[in-house]
């Protein structure tokens, strides 16, 4: 809840975006192995997740979550081998960014007002 | 319509935000002399360059923008030095991101779809 933070939103070429929010999804359908187990982690509608992970394999090339409709299971969901590459080069572009800017982050610290 | 674009937000510790959008305005209104003028250039309502000058001074322990209220030239608007110094970090900060990440962005925009 506290400190100033900095976070990386990717304008793509096709307009779409990438940021901190789908990333977070991402990760999420990962360790939960189904979109509705991470619509629940990020307290987000099962509707909206959805809408997410259909913006996001929009966006690339190739998907970053395959999901298996129904079955047995109700159905799970797993983020493929691009999934997993753009977590990490967001993940590794936000920590770049962090450590190169810190300087300057912080005097802009300085600059905003505490409390409410 | 261009490339693959990263942009930067500040999440303060107050729940405001900088991002883009309100850094332009600020350098818009440093280059009009007027919120009015400002907003014309930015393609946005007068109301919505009102509120996000609001905002932006709220975020600050100093306004970043100070404007004369009627009189005969019709109001004009200033960008104060602390004004100056947040657009001056935050362009420092966009730069410093965008050359530590230029590798694994690279990476990324491999990933994306081309065209729509």
């Amino acid at each position: 809840m506290a400190g100033t933070h900095l976070s990386i939103r990717i304008d793509l070429s096709n307009g779409d975006r990438i940021g901190p929010g789908k990333i977070a999804l991402l990760e999420a359908i990962r360790d939960k192995g189904s979109i509705s187990g991470a619509a629940r982690a990020q307290e987000m509608s099962y509707r909206r997740a959805w809408l997410l992970v259909e913006e996001i394999n929009h966006a690339l090339a190739k998907p970053a979550v395959t999901a298996e409709m129904g079955g047995r299971s109700g159905g799970g969901a797993s983020v493929t081998p691009v999934g997993e590459k753009i977590v990490d080069l967001y993940r590794k572009i936000e920590t770049s960014a962090r450590s190169a800017a810190s300087t300057e982050f912080r005097a802009l610290g300085k600059l905003v007002r505490h409390g409410k």
